[in-house]
């Protein structure tokens, strides 16, 4: 089912014609209400009426992250802040955190981005969403219980933790869909084993993700340990939140909500726009944001984009899932690696778990990476022959994909520490310490 | 302000036209659609016809937790679980919590209630609510989050705990509302207290309190810390979360929104309705709920109902604040004491802050009670005469409350454990351990 098929299944050409109207629409929003635009665009000399093709957006400058913390905390709202109904704020880890204000009009686009992606992954009204997500300044939680409301689903709005109570209500309750980030899921699945709850015997039909990069073989252990199919849900809390782009159960790339989120691809150093299919930085502009418009923001996250007629029927801009963020790019030994390479390389060597940290030392001066990984409880008991076997296919399936030496250690199983909720520490970066 | 001048100003004669209506209403509902009803009305051989005047409410049977226990998880909708699309539950610290189902209509319904409670506290469009209660299956941080937004203020969702980031973010965002539990209030004003933060110097203008039971003596503290006034907003996960009746300026009693919930006043033990003004068990019969009709729901709340014209210009029926709850009544030697007696009564003198904890022991074979509280910093630290003139005070204070013998204990300010979120312990029985 499609949840707007005038929208999501536009030619090409036709979306062009919406985005550029809309395009030119918000430039000129933002130029006039918002000083910080309208600075920026004044000192780069390009100004609402440059706009004239969907090209020109190249003439824009970018808005990053540090423009939104110098802007902190309502300064490119573009509405009195009367009309603003609600703020959330990422979760800025360092300093102030960056903010993002929603007249009604932006809630009710939130919910209805999320409810074309929740429909297009088979849910409806007669599901029942169990949404594990933070709810709170965080966008995580909010997202599909805007998005779950507008479809007619059941939200149960459990939050994050109390993991015993989230499978008793799973039972209890008849859960459809779960919404969860991987590393959370992985947690639950195992605690679900532990007290002898088979997931295939439940109501379950299918996964949400949200919030944390994954590779394919991470899905594949969430799909094999719940036993239904898992999609990724993409958004980030300064351009609305979760529901930006979200993955159809073609399994291969996310449809990006572009009549409301335009996507360009740039190489993060030459700022220039990347061609189709190339990998680069996602950069976006939210054409339909009334309360904070956002053009050209630099999410520092790693995909491509795709213009094709999907098997699912959509038409919409398709986004690979985000291979890395610019920002979590490690330089090991001058190389670039991103965790999620060695995420892929871990996966696809049986005889290990999800659960690993990748340690980054430099006794000397060279830099060395651990990796330490858990072993599957069948094998760390039983088979020391195979437990070196393995730890070596490990460090060469690494080597292979990041050019590499790494020291592998295979850990007791439920060694490396579980999240209760949000995202998992994969990497401990020890140098210069 | 009035939200809604034509329901909130009814004369009492046309307020009870429609509510006769509305019962009818959700009688006949309740007794086709839900088996729990019609069974109970069948055995008690109650029909939906015999309902001809309010008075005739008497004739039907009660429902109490245990029955919504009983009847765990949705055996008391009255629509297809497709119809549902929101699900809170109780806290149920033991066994199986207590479920709540919202339509579409009663999460409007909800909304509602809150924008007239709110718009009655002088709040509005151009107001920031950070509201501290927590989001997820209570139903704490929805019940402002929907009123919020129905009458266009600004809510930050922060939920509970952060204490330091909440101050911040009250400094940041210029909040003018604050809604919190009156123990997590009072640990916010004194962390605010310890970082020199004077709450005078904010933007504050109101605070809205709810989920915990409070005396007058509290909210005396409490506006003095933050030199705003505090208003009570009431309400039950189970009848549709807060929101059922709310303070109006006027700060002596709760409009009961009676066009949703009516309310009825009955002795707990010969569960006769009490006449006006005098004090017993309030039973809230939802009138108007769709998802999830509740019919004579006994609250434990204990207080007392009258109508009047208030001096704000509304009609609802108000309620006093709570003053305890049938099962919060503790037993001592007999006696029959509430907690927020011994509270009134602490707080009524000089010198101690509003922290404290009744402990209950039975070392032999009569009961004791030891009374911990903090004394003010600035005679703890320096005058041991004061003190034993407080504690004397205090005794006698109780003893003229309850009319027991206590042991007062002036314990060392801040030694008594302060809650980051929900209600405060503030019995503590070991009896009979």
């Amino acid at each position: 089912m499609i949840w707007d098929k005038d929208i999501e299944c536009l030619t090409h050409e036709e979306m062009q014609e919406l985005q550029l109207k809309r395009l030119q629409d918000v430039v000129t929003r933002a130029f006039n209400e918002v000083p910080y635009y309208h600075e920026r665009y004044s000192q780069a000399e390009v100004y609402p009426e440059d706009i004239q093709t969907l090209d020109d957006i190249e003439k824009l400058p970018f808005t990053t992250k540090t423009d939104l913390r110098a802007s902190y905390p309502f300064g490119l709202f573009a509405v009195p802040q009367k009309e603003i109904v609600e703020i959330h704020t990422s979760s800025g880890t360092t300093g102030k955190p960056t903010v993002s204000g929603y007249t009604k009009e932006d809630l009710d686009i939130w919910g209805e981005v999320v409810a074309r992606g929740l429909t297009m992954m088979g849910v409806g009204e007669n599901d029942i969403i169990q949404n594990t997500h933070g709810y709170g300044l965080f966008t995580g939680g909010f997202g599909v219980h805007y998005g779950g409301q507008k479809i007619g689903a059941t939200v149960i709005p459990i939050s994050t933790g109390q993991t015993l109570r989230q499978i008793e209500l799973m039972q209890d309750f008849n859960t459809s869909m779960l919404i969860f980030t991987p590393s959370y899921g992985l947690h639950l699945a195992e605690v679900m084993k532990e007290k002898g709850v088979d997931p295939k015997d439940l109501n379950l039909k299918v996964i949400g993700f949200g919030s944390e990069a994954w590779t394919d073989e991470m899905r594949e252990k969430i799909e094999e340990k719940f036993g239904v199919p898992a999609y990724n849900i993409y958004g980030l809390t300064e351009v609305i939140g979760p529901g930006v782009a979200m993955e159809c159960p073609e399994q291969n790339g996310l449809h990006i909500y572009e009549d409301h989120f335009y996507p360009e691809i740039i190489d993060p150093k030459t700022h220039k726009q990347l061609p189709e299919g190339k990998n680069g930085e996602l950069v976006l502009t939210a054409l339909t944001r009334v309360g904070m418009p956002l053009i050209r923001f630099r999410t520092k996250d790693i995909t491509n984009i795709r213009h094709e007629t999907c098997g699912c029927g959509r038409t919409l801009v398709k986004m690979d899932k985000i291979s890395g963020r610019t920002d979590d790019m490690l330089k090991i030994k001058g190389v670039s690696v991103f965790p999620s390479q060695i995420e892929k390389a871990l996966l696809s060597i049986k005889g290990v778990e999800p659960h690993y940290q990748i340690i980054l030392t430099r006794p000397d001066i060279l830099d060395e990476i651990e990796i330490k990984v858990e072993a599957s409880p069948e094998i760390f008991f039983d088979n020391v022959k195979e437990l070196i076997g393995i730890r070596d296919k490990l460090a060469q399936a690494i080597h292979d994909e990041i050019g590499l030496r790494v020291n592998v250690t295979l850990v007791e199983p439920k060694t490396i520490d579980r999240v209760e909720s949000g995202k998992a520490k994969r990497v401990i970066d020890n140098r210069g310490k």
